[in-house]
């Protein structure tokens, strides 16, 4: 299957220079005649990608549990290391040393009105080989819970977000003392016992609702992908929005003799105990909770009432946890470039896994070791790239990013000074692409969109997303679709291995991948195998090939271009775009707030409220004031301006010669880093990036100009003034060093 | 309770007395001195309403199952006849001979995968004391289902409405030959066998998913309000949007030796076998569909993968129904005026019901029976109504609204001539008011619910129901709560007895009633009985009461008003707007359309579609032209300017002498018969008033305009042409005969 696109794309090229016309895909960065080189270089490169070898390694590296500690997850590493030297690669696996508590024990009864002891326990299934390596398997659990034995009344807090409390206070209900129960989704699983131990929960259970991932949406395994009864969401609730990656090294790498805090003092640990269960754990005790209803959009699909509680359901849930150092490992294979060796590429998947990790994370790895082979083909007929690429396969990013970001922390200066940009996959299955990274990458992205065929449509993936954004989008992605020449980015949240890169060390960063046509319920549980994979994932791995097509276009184009292809006018568009949201946000909080203190004033609530079924009025807010936006607008500007000069010079400006390349090279990629602050934001200086941060209270989900947003989301004025500033400042300095590129690049335009 | 309310009014008017300035309460149709007197009067008519009585009737009428045709049907009949004599009207029981089929067979099995005969059996409570009087209840089925032995694959078709179908055509799924099953909500049940005979089904099941009213809403009966597992719905599927009343009797009243139709030629009785299922009933037979995954919407709440079928899942459906007439006893009491006898107010509601019927009819019925006795208390003082009042209570409402069309059709041309409007209510139970009527009444009703209070918050009716639509209306509905002096008035769709009042005769009606805080699942079920009214619904009545505080103030107002309190530039506002509606609605559609259009030629769905879950591109849709919305603009403008002149009238005019009071009352109330047409609606000549009818594929809910709007949504773009001239047309009578009549009240305005 994926030979047939790949020769289709060579054919289409072939009938292209039959005609003998200039290239109608011009590639930044290239001149047209490195351009036709670097195409011919891709089809090669595309004619080593077998399906096959995809299905082989996953096999392989799925084959058993392999979590960090496991003895399979070092077999692991020590087998990747083995493939990229026989390509060709320098190879080494640098170790770290992380905190990875595992349990020691886990129990959860309902002790009241009806007795119930829950199972925790995932149940093997024939039809899947690996589901029953049970004493292989981590239990469920959440990596970074608190030790603790409590005993309390149950509360349904929905998501378990901010807001869901504040509909539970209308309600009359606190959680001061009790046991919270949260659907899994709505925000990252290490929000919901942050959240809850601020209300003053003392234990808090994460239950993955039918409604979600479950019958609700499909047949279950193995019928069909969605969770069955028994199949639990292991996962980090390490607070990764404070820091992620070894919770004692916070900001420095945890080398075998760091200094260490003490782990009971760790403040990214869970201040709670928490614990993941099953919905048919989750059952008896939802079941047993009295009290209001739950409102409407916070039920699920479990066949009761969603009463809110507290109680009578009464709940003693007990963890304890092995607190010990593990060794990580992480497997670095270089290929020296041939002209610039100082300027590295480098391209990163993680290869630790709750359990066997099928989709999370080898399918996104068995892209990675499919690109590294082909290039090393490439290597072995003579060819080299100019500048140097980097194969990372990280270990410990499920527990928090732990490779990774230590590797990060302890490399940061080299990093800083060398990396042209970081490229990150994880899981990928099937469907539509979706790429999210710095703006400035974004052109140069859409032309490798524009050039890999989808498997399934023949048609660019780029088009095939336009496509999904045409027919399913918002009205404003519609009307983009229509009208934009560029796909938009996403802005990088939290998630994957690419947050150290960007969001501490200002790397330009892409995290790529395909999905929408293969949900499912195994999401870090027993079923994520690779039985579960080829019947209901990608199957042929049409997906896994094109995604190796998709980043080894990526890298091959970075490694090889003129000038590195990083463009900024629709770096400022996005940033504008962010620009005006946080501005409507003020304004629509402005809105509601006013609307929303009138009623109060009014009593209008109270008229409403059903006398057997009591509603509070929600709390007054303070009034939102103007926020002087000028600084940011100002320097929203001098990005566009400075995008504008840099656009001009280089259309301008003839071939460079190699010194003035060079030293161009080095002020765009280390532009990012002008994003950055000394201070980071607030409360959380470990994130320096001044665009984009995961939400401290979503987790995953990004906020752009994140210390703006956040601050006008909470509400803290004097925050939100001087967060402009900040960003300004930030935006400022990326607009010199934009302004210093287009100097160098050609000759300056009239003023 | 209601007495402390009344007492707080009489109280209130009290104290205006006392500082003796004018009432600021202006009543429309009333000289101030006149209006003194009037509130005087509903004082005292406030005073004989008590609670007691309401529960008393209730508990009476209610002891026993009183469907059409069963003993206590009549038994009811004549107990309120003799209330009515008792308290001092002129009191008869008018007969009609109906068709009034009733099961014979019910027979549903599953057939394959696995065998399930359904229990089609309502389980009685203890808790329910008359739930087990199974003897006398009607089994659950649909009235007007055809008889029918049908063995099919099964197909689940969400709620059945044409649109569902669309999107099963988009999956591939045809329904010829198969029997469907359909959701409870999202039209009228009788929609549900009519479009699927229409797509070629041979039967039809109906079941109550507990998403809608079961355990997903909160605990079931008796525990909480909601549907438990054996509850279902009767109810009539008769095509009333076609004509309601005896299906063979079309326009002409059913007297005993009416000339009918042969039963099985009746146009309105379902061509399709129908029955109605409880979910406990449905779950297995829902479990053993296969084929693609229902759309996210359309899934409920059983515990299942909603599957689309068609089967494995095969099911045999056997129905026979004894064809009986039966006569209905419609109760009709009357309170000849002492200055205006043939100006008559008709306040109705009806009394059968499906079993028990405590909430439907009953809440709304022994209200009118309080508003009958405390009249009769004032007449008894020597009081008597300036014009007419009439009290009904139909027999037969829920076959299909029987013995009041079979009543308003025997006696047309009488009631066309004579009656100022018709008051209808039916179940009602707690919270919020919701009228719906002719628009000319509106500013009146409006006056109406202000003096009102309401039962938990001491404030109006209108008040609360304006904080209602503060808090969480629609943008539209907060903006109009702010700016607007009234509450609008609902359009009048079907349902209840005021249909072929309003929309075959021309009878300017309300229908009004409380709800919004005491939901449940025992419509039409053995358990909507009193132990759950008193338990769940308006447990001491008040709500009852303030249903007859308002109900009273209008028939009492209307019968005591010097001119018929009629107002106009509400009704332009109203009629207006909808004209607005139309319009936008033709022009959504064509830029969906030419949307949609587009993204066929590009081959968008195709793109997007993924190959495991095929999906077929939409129909492509022939472009929507311009219509010519002039003409009814231009009457609309005619509304508008006569509105104006009526109410510079009414303002300059001074009191008129009785003989032009009369003439006027007269222009007045006849003004709606002008809205009527002489064809009728397209297709259902039946249905003649051209603002108001209830959907044709959507049965309960009104359209307005409905002639244009249909065509429209039909895509039928001659036949809206030629609604836009006929609505025109109406709308110019209607503007002639308030030019009339404002030349009538006063010295004509300036032009």
């Amino acid at each position: 299957m994926p030979n047939c696109y790949s020769f289709l794309l060579a054919f289409s090229l072939l009938a292209q220079a039959a005609i003998a016309q200039p290239d109608p895909r011009p590639l930044l960065g290239f001149t047209p005649a490195r351009a036709a080189t670097e195409y011919a270089l891709e089809s090669r490169f595309d004619a080593q990608l077998k399906a096959d070898d995809l299905r082989q390694w996953m096999k392989r590296l799925a084959a058993h549990p392999h979590h960090v500690g496991s003895p399979y997850d070092k077999d692991n590493a020590e087998y990747m290391a083995g493939l990229f030297k026989s390509w060709g690669y320098d190879t080494r696996i640098d170790v770290s040393y992380v905190l990875f508590p595992t349990p020691k024990l886990r129990a959860l009864e309902l002790l009241a009105p009806t007795p119930y002891t829950a199972s925790l326990t995932e149940k093997p299934v024939p039809e899947d080989a690996t589901s029953g390596q049970t004493a292989e398997q981590l239990p469920t659990y959440n990596c970074f819970s608190k030790d603790g034995d409590v005993t309390a009344e149950l509360v349904f807090v929905n998501y378990g977000i901010p807001r869901d409390y504040e509909e539970l206070a209308r309600r009359g209900i606190d959680v001061k003392g009790k046991i919270v129960i949260a659907k899994y989704g709505g925000s990252w699983r290490g929000i919901k016992p942050k959240v809850a131990a601020e209300m003053g929960a003392i234990g808090c259970l994460i239950y993955s609702d039918p409604k979600d991932d479950g019958y609700a949406q499909g047949d279950v395994y193995p019928l069909g992908p969605f969770k069955p009864e028994t199949g639990a969401q292991r996962g980090s609730v390490l607070d990764m929005p404070t820091y992620p990656g070894d919770p004692l090294t916070p900001g420095y790498g945890s080398t075998k003799n760091a200094k260490r805090l003490d782990y009971r003092k760790a403040p990214t640990i869970a201040q709670i105990p928490v614990l993941p269960i099953s919905y048919g754990d989750a059952l008896p005790l939802l079941r047993a909770l009295a009290g209001p209803m739950a409102p409407e959009a916070w039920r699920g699909a479990l066949p009761i009432p969603y009463h809110l509680g507290p109680g009578p359901a009464k709940v003693h849930l007990q963890l304890a946890f092995n607190w010990k150092t593990e060794p990580v490992y992480n497997v670095i294979a270089t290929l020296k470039g041939r002209e610039l060796p100082d300027e590295w590429i480098l391209r990163g998947n993680h290869h630790d896994a709750w359990v066997n990790g099928a989709n999370d994370p080898l399918s996104g790895l068995v892209a990675e070791l499919a690109e590294a082979q082909a290039i090393g083909e490439l290597v072995k007929t003579g060819w080299r790239p100019r500048r140097t690429i980097m194969f990372c396969a990280w270990d410990g990013e499920e527990p928090g990013l732990l490779g990774s970001t230590e590797w990060a922390e302890t490399n940061a200066a080299a990093l800083q000074q060398h990396v042209v940009a970081y490229l990150n996959t994880d899981n990928s299955d099937r469907g539509f692409l979706s790429a999210a990274g710095s703006h400035a990458l974004e052109k140069f992205f859409n032309q490798v969109a524009r050039d890999v065929p989808d498997p399934e449509k023949g048609m660019s993936i780029a088009e095939r997303r336009r496509a999904l954004d045409l027919v399913s989008g918002t009205p404003e992605a519609q009307r983009e679709a229509r009208d934009r020449a560029d796909l938009r980015l996403g802005a990088l949240g939290a998630g994957s291995d690419y947050s150290p890169y960007i969001q501490h060390l200002g790397i330009p960063s892409l995290n790529v991948g395909f999905g929408g046509e293969a949900a499912g319920g195994e999401y870090h549980s027993i079923y994520d195998s690779f039985d579960d994979f080829v019947r209901f994932k990608d199957p042929t791995f049409a997906y896994g090939v094109a995604l190796a097509q998709t980043m080894g276009r990526t890298s091959l184009r970075l490694a090889e271009a003129d000038v590195l292809p990083f463009e900024f006018q629709g770096f400022a568009n996005n940033v504008a775009k962010y620009g005006s949201e946080v501005k409507t946000l003020a304004e629509t909080m402005r809105t509601d707030t006013d609307k929303q203190n009138k009623l109060l004033a009014e009593h209008r609530y109270e008229a409403v409220a059903n006398p057997s079924q009591p509603l509070l009025p929600p709390k007054a807010q303070e009034a939102v004031p103007y926020l002087n936006f000028a600084p940011l607008d100002n320097a929203l500007a001098k990005v566009e301006q400075s995008a504008q000069a840099y656009a001009q010079a280089r259309k301008a400006g003839a071939a460079l010669p190699a010194d003035r390349q060079k030293a161009l090279d080095q002020l765009l990629y280390q532009a990012e880093q002008q994003l950055l602050s000394t201070e980071g934001l607030p409360r959380r200086p470990w994130y320096r990036h001044q665009l984009y941060a995961p939400g401290f209270y979503t987790g995953y989900g990004v906020k752009t100009l994140p210390g703006i947003r956040e601050a006008v989301e909470e509400r803290k004025w004097a925050e939100a003034d001087e967060q402009i500033k900040r960003t300004a400042a930030a935006l400022e300095r990326f607009a010199g060093q934009v302004s210093r590129a287009a100097a160098l690049a050609g000759p300056a335009p009239a003023q």
